[in-house]
């Protein structure tokens, strides 16, 4: 059974609530029309306003192609209960299966790029590529976000953060003590 | 009551098991005999050998100078039971206050930079800034991990995540599908 969102326009300068934590996330991709998926969790923000996000996806992957050529992308946030579906992402290649089929999930279409939303996801950051320097040396991209697409509950997804050797950590528990924080810090 | 660790080398490609969750971090750095701790939550792995990480320094956060300058650091995990000194060092001026002795850490030496590790934190990377490119346009270093000093317990630490407004993911369990790997993706 899986959760059904109702996504909403979430600004784009505070997506940190959802990737800042660095849970796995699936990119989608678009390119002459077709479409793929790839699991990534070398990813970190790097500013604010305009929204970036650097990310390695390796050179030999499918989607490296797709979203080099095609200059766009989405991030899309799967909660617990896609975890299988986030490890057989990750372990079939894109060149051979379509994976949105294969792995029952919806594209949807986004607002500013054609590379397709995932229904079934919790969050969608439509991105275009920023900046491409650092491809030659590292495989990294800079990717601009342009949209979020959250819903408003739950506040905090239950996301599945990577390891290596096959195990995930399960996020857990919440607390906060913004009292203790400068204002500017939060 | 601080949990003491007893720590041994650990091999800089298998990082991931630690700074691939998205783990909150403290960078401790040294210049001209000055001391100073940042909290970190915007870094990403980008290669597994060298083994290199890439992270967002604010520039005017007074550990991007001692960095750049010194061209070293050292990238400490705390857990949980740290929590309450992350966001104090968050929360202060490294040009005002000694860090390790207001929160009451002990500096340890490294191997191989000046730097020091923070003794109270599950683990330490010493690390070397490999690449500077980034930092006018983004203030984005790319720093090779020379040497990770881990404990042998407990295996996965109790790790805290940042996700802004004062509030914090602790982690939760884990869960293994090695076998649902292919070899190579582990």
């Amino acid at each position: 059974m899986r959760t059904v969102y109702h996504k909403h326009d979430f600004p784009v300068d505070g997506v940190r609530r959802f990737l800042e934590p660095g849970p796995i996330v699936l990119v989608s991709s678009r390119y002459k029309g077709e479409n793929n998926i790839m699991t990534m969790g070398w990813y970190t923000l790097m500013q604010f306003t305009p929204s970036l996000l650097g990310c390695f996806i390796v050179g030999y992957n499918h989607s490296f192609d797709m979203i080099r050529k095609s200059k766009e992308c989405v991030i899309n946030l799967p909660t617990t209960e896609l975890l299988q579906e986030v490890i057989g992402i990750g372990n079939c290649h894109g060149d051979s299966v379509d994976k949105f089929e294969k792995f029952s999930l919806t594209p949807v279409k986004g607002d500013y790029v054609n590379a397709p939303l995932i229904k079934e996801c919790y969050g969608n950051f439509e991105c275009k590529v920023s900046d491409t320097r650092l491809l030659p040396d590292y495989s990294f991209f800079i990717l601009e976000i342009l949209k979020a697409h959250i819903p408003d509950h739950p506040q905090y997804p239950e996301t599945v953060h990577y390891t290596g050797d096959g195990i995930f950590m399960i996020a857990g528990e919440h607390v906060g003590f913004p009292e203790k924080f400068r204002p500017e810090n939060l």
